[in-house]
């Protein structure tokens, strides 16, 4: 059985929804587009086997009355982690990790060696482990979970197979994480829709500890919900702020929403630390990319991350060079070797950030 | 002589470039679109004759080194209010004021007998005052310069002349103002190039005293910049919070850079004062918005104003129907009567936090 057979894909690859792509010696097509209910962000293997893609969550904005019009039955409360998403399965024994966006990434498969055990997939080699990867040492984001002050770690929170849609049962999960003994989310607990006092202490604790939030999920794994900790919003501008006018602008107005329906929800309107907080977050990183520009002329964000293989460094630089609508620039003499790994250290160059300050300082007009 | 002729026009009319409208007995055409030079907002009345529309100032972000940048020699500096701005004339011995778009707007044109004495224009009849018209009785803005704590009032800051390119002299126009006594935005007085800190101190005065900032005009009213004060940014945020997703994003992005480059330059980095301000502001708006959304299931922004003429509240109704692109809720029983006045009260709805926050507050999902 599979989701996709070779004329499905083909029309998606003449018409520009599915692009072909190689990893090393395995070819394989990511889907760019849904087709036949089969999500973006999918891969078809050589052999026709399909890995789905991540689907997205919804998100709630209250847990009253959230909870209650959500759920009609119990569901598992765990942690959002803050870091980038990725898809684990094994090929012909090798094991590989796919962005979101259903590309095999150079970065997280050269690591899973150092971070998960694949004897997992010797017992289940059609399993798909779904994982963030969090940590400062990420070539992706500027932000990461506390859990994680150097280098990556790995947090598994849900598990698929080949060729099926859906996910693995709450139960199924579990007993694997257990068996497996795999490094995972923190799984809080079953709660109800009438919990919403035990979440609420849970958010504002997670809140308390710069976490960024909930994942809620069903005992079927059906409809799940996330719901996130008012700081994490805080936290992403002072970690963002050098992108501003190189993100959306919805990026800012969107998570200035969401903290003040947080801070409402739980009577946090005269926080006044909480208020300074975000003031001190939205200027920092804007001071910062003022005074690169100063000394720059160019304001980007750093990046460093390491690997095992240096052809992996190599590939790792053509695919952001490939894929990245932001210019990168790799320092000079990358990847550098540090120990056992080659380290790439480069930076995601805000252009219009660069561009708009580099005017500005320099006294020109500009039109709004 | 003038600046559009008959053909002109009559190109721009079918084209989509200009549109007919009246008020009154008065027909007329605004430009909807820049013809031959004369600016977009430019009306043409019923005998060719042009009111030029107000050219866009541009800004500059940075005193050191925009005013060496932008200046050659001395320029004059000037407040820069905020409130809406018009462009006054008189029409066959009628006075009427005309909107940045180049429609007569019946609140401003009403209220000019108890703002202007018209004797300016029996003097000099091609004479175009443009003034600011500000305080918290105004139909179209939510915030005000502080100077005006009731109703409105008339701020003058600019000459032109109907059919004439440009605006008159600073010399000419602090004639007129001082010969007819007329009101007018202030006048700091004339600088130059090298006054960075004079300027500098002007500043932050007008920042410390809530005012938005300084208009500079050259001595022949060529190429000018504004300069804004880092507080207007703040200012502006708290008081249109509840319009956070209505208004463009970039409404909220371009003010924290300016805000971010003003508190640079003034070397304001560490002042927690402000940036706790700052924090505050882009949160009270939005705790309005959801307080608002929870008793009426719809957030909204209440405008007051009050004219001499029953008449000119209904055209006024009428002119924010026709040119609303947010919908515009009239209360029940206006214009009603007080003391000598008729008084509109009506509320311009914020419909996508109206749909946000309902959805938000009854605990509906949402996929960013």
């Amino acid at each position: 059985m599979t989701l996709l057979d070779q004329n499905h894909l083909d029309t998606a690859l003449e018409r520009g929804k599915a692009e072909r792509l190689a990893f090393g010696g395995m070819a394989y097509a990511r889907l760019t587009d849904e087709i036949r209910g089969v999500p973006k962000g999918s891969v078809v293997l050589p052999d026709g086997v399909v890995v789905p893609g991540y689907p997205s969550i919804a998100r709630i904005q209250a847990l009253d009355p959230g909870l209650g019009k959500q759920f009609d039955g119990p569901f598992w409360a765990e942690e959002k982690m803050d870091g980038f998403n990725i898809r684990i399965f094994a090929h012909e024994g090798e094991v590989h990790a796919l962005s979101r966006g259903g590309f095999v990434c150079p970065f997280a498969t050269d690591r899973m060696q150092d971070l998960l055990d694949p004897a997992i997939f010797e017992a289940h080699p059609n399993l798909i482990l779904c994982a963030e990867l969090v940590g400062p040492d990420n070539p992706y984001l500027e932000g990461h979970s506390p859990q994680v002050q150097e280098d990556v770690d790995l947090f598994i929170f849900d598990m698929m197979e080949q060729n099926r849609e859906g996910f693995l049962s709450q139960e199924a999960r579990m007993r694997y994480l257990r068996e497996f003994n795999l490094p995972h989310a923190e799984i809080f607990g079953r709660f109800g829709p009438d919990d919403i006092n035990k979440l609420g202490e849970l958010i504002l604790k997670l809140d308390e500890e710069g976490k960024e939030g909930l994942v809620l999920k069903p005992e079927d794994q059906s409809q799940r919900a996330k719901y996130v900790t008012g700081r994490s919003n805080t936290y992403d501008f002072s970690v963002t702020g050098e992108g501003l006018l190189d993100l959306p602008p919805e990026y800012f107005t969107n998570r200035l929403m969401r903290m003040g329906l947080f801070m409402a929800e739980h009577g946090q309107q005269q926080d006044h630390e909480r208020l300074s907080e975000l003031g001190h977050a939205l200027m920092q990183g804007l001071f910062r990319a003022i005074e690169i520009s100063k000394d720059h002329n160019r304001v980007g964000s750093p990046f460093r991350c390491r690997f095992n293989q240096r052809e992996n460094a190599y590939r790792f630089i053509q695919h952001i060079e490939d894929t990245g609508g932001q210019r990168v620039k790799v320092y000079d003499k990358m990847p550098r070797q540090e120990g056992d790994y080659w380290v790439l250290e480069f930076e995601r160059v805000h252009q219009r950030m660069t561009g708009f300050l580099n005017q500005a300082l320099q006294g020109g007009r500009q039109f709004d």
